[in-house]
């Protein structure tokens, strides 16, 4: 019989492979991939069957990793960050009935990201994607509203695309509503990968022309404050 | 100069833990760490000098790891999930200035558990921890309210303990004056460690009993569902 592991790599970078993530890619005899998740994998991927598509042919992969598992083959579906988060175990588990899949959790981009800015998450937090491909963009508008309200730090993915340069403009704008205007922000590219770019600034001082599909936005709560390069969330209420 | 590590090591198991979090643990002559933790590094903790110290010492441990570094070690200090998330960056970050300090990201326990029960997380989530210990009730309250209205997986940390046996269900019946009774919610206890165990069931049939400090429970969207043993979130809203 066949296994499917969904595996998240992280954020790309190899010393960010779980151990368990290792051990599932050699045991498999394919894998599959969104191309640049196959080339992060390096030796890792020599000598097994390759499976690798464009961006928009996630459901094409899902569908060729399960038909390959069902045939018997090991099959290791690969994404980055955690596979759990906006990736591919949802889809997977939606198509997959009968077939031996085991999830393989991963450092997930805001935690990658967070960990460059110093502490910026800390204590209760909130993940919000801007993409509206998928969720229509009044759910997204509540969510960010609801996060606010409830001062939660904020991690947006997919802040900005060029068919959506205003969505983290348009966001920030409704955090800025009722959010102090100096509150911390930490823009985090390419987290995790070659060329990471750090930015520490504030809610009202955004330079939206240096964030794309791959940069992390962490927004602080009342309490986040800078020291130096670092954005830090205390963990609780002792010492502010 | 000396160095200190901030290393998440994920949920416990060592095949959770990243090639960065090995080679950080290696490159130190010192680990400081939480008693239990310090056991899951096991031979990584060979010929290394350890304080270890119990549960409530936490701020102790930060400044002994902060003045170890100071006098010129490489020091790591160890704690479970990701660093950065109810754990030791933000105490260190707030007491090290001058030190060199780098975060390691790690597996956080939401991840670990949600791997699991299948892909209940997918789409934007809230965490939060009940632990009043350093947050006020109110907040807390507060936090899970938003989470609700705003549609959110929610991830809780700290559901129950000893000293707080009802924290948890309060918090459950203030999602039920909103959210469907039949909303699905995993229970794990004791993510990627010895002992797992998982279960199923929905907001109105929660056994508070078998919940601890040691469990994460996360409860669905207005769109999650289960099939068999597992809790699925979608990506989006193309198939519901």
């Amino acid at each position: 019989m066949g296994k499917l592991y969904v595996i998240g790599i992280g954020p790309g970078g190899q010393e960010y492979f779980t151990e368990k993530a290792l051990t599932a890619i050699k045991e498999s005899n394919i894998i599959v991939g969104y191309t640049p998740y196959i080339e992060y994998l390096g030796d890792l991927a020599k000598d097994k069957e390759i499976y690798s598509t464009g961006m928009k042919s996630e459901i094409e992969r899902c569908e060729k990793a399960i038909s390959l598992a069902r045939e018997g083959n090991i099959v290791s579906i690969v994404s980055t960050g955690d596979a759990g988060l906006y990736g591919m175990a949802g889809p997977i588990l939606e198509r997959s009935e009968g077939v031996n899949v085991e999830v393989v959790p991963g450092v997930s981009a805001n935690f990658a990201a967070a960990a460059y800015l110093g502490a910026p998450i800390m204590h209760d937090f909130a993940t919000i994607s801007l993409s509206d491909l998928l969720t229509p963009w009044e759910v997204i508008v509540k969510r960010v509203k609801a996060a606010r309200d409830g001062d939660f730090v904020i991690c947006f993915y997919n802040p900005r695309s060029k068919g959506r340069k205003d969505h983290l403009e348009k966001m920030i704008n409704l955090l800025l509503e009722k959010k102090a205007p100096k509150t911390p922000v930490g823009i985090v590219k390419d987290a995790g990968r070659k060329g990471t770019k750090v930015t520490l600034t504030t809610l009202d001082s955004i330079d939206y022309e240096e964030v794309d599909m791959l940069t992390t936005v962490i927004v602080g709560n009342s309490k986040t404050f800078t020291r130096g390069e670092l954005m830090i969330t205390p963990r609780g209420y002792e010492n502010k």
